[in-house]
């Protein structure tokens, strides 16, 4: 039964399970949506740039990543200018995809809980 | 402008710079989604049991919470046994909310790159 559709037992409700740690990260979470979304790849300067990162933490995000098998990285000569290019695997982007399931859940929870709230007018019994 | 309605430079479009650290965090994503859903509070039993965390763990989660003002913790007597409820805040339930607005972007991004490479057919041009 995939992720999403299995039932969650009512003692371990909000536990989430299915956030991975290594997807999680917010800088690898940035370089994973960017390499979902450009399925050719990225270059490294271009990813650095659209994930707003360093050079030195691309790369230890980047190592994270591969030894993970989500993502791929490769040098490719252009012209005479060698290039790295980064992409991502059939694996990665399953998993990505499984993990953003999860993202899914905590936000249809977190809908639920304002709707209830603003349902029931319980602004006043939250802390301050 | 509120977060989710600002303009995103093209040059950062994955930086994703609403993801504060505080909320991302696996746990304290548990346990502050529990909390937005029980605005009456929860006991320290509840929470654990909820997000399956153990005793030291939701100590030390609770206690980064209460320090950034997403929480609070108060003691109860319920007939002679005393009991730790938690609450949130009006300033973490306001808080919670811009992060999860990042979160929905996350995963608009991303089913947009689900779309397209869907109707491209771009399976093949993945790393593996």
């Amino acid at each position: 039964m995939p992720e999403r559709n299995r039932p969650i037992p009512a003692d371990r409700r909000y536990a989430y399970d299915g956030i991975d740690r290594v997807s999680h990260e917010h800088a690898r979470l940035s370089v994973l949506t960017s390499l979902v979304s450009h399925p050719k790849g990225l270059s490294f300067a271009s990813l650095k740039q659209l994930c707003a990162l360093t050079d030195g933490n691309l790369s230890r995000h980047l190592q994270v990543l591969e030894a993970a098998r989500l993502v791929t990285i490769s040098k490719e000569t252009a012209g005479r200018k060698p290039r790295t290019v980064c992409s991502i695997t059939a694996g990665g982007r399953k998993r990505y995809f499984e993990y953003l399931a999860v993202l899914e859940q905590v936000i249809v929870d977190a809908a639920g809980a304002a709707k209830a709230a603003r349902a029931k007018g319980l602004r006043h019994a939250q802390g301050t």
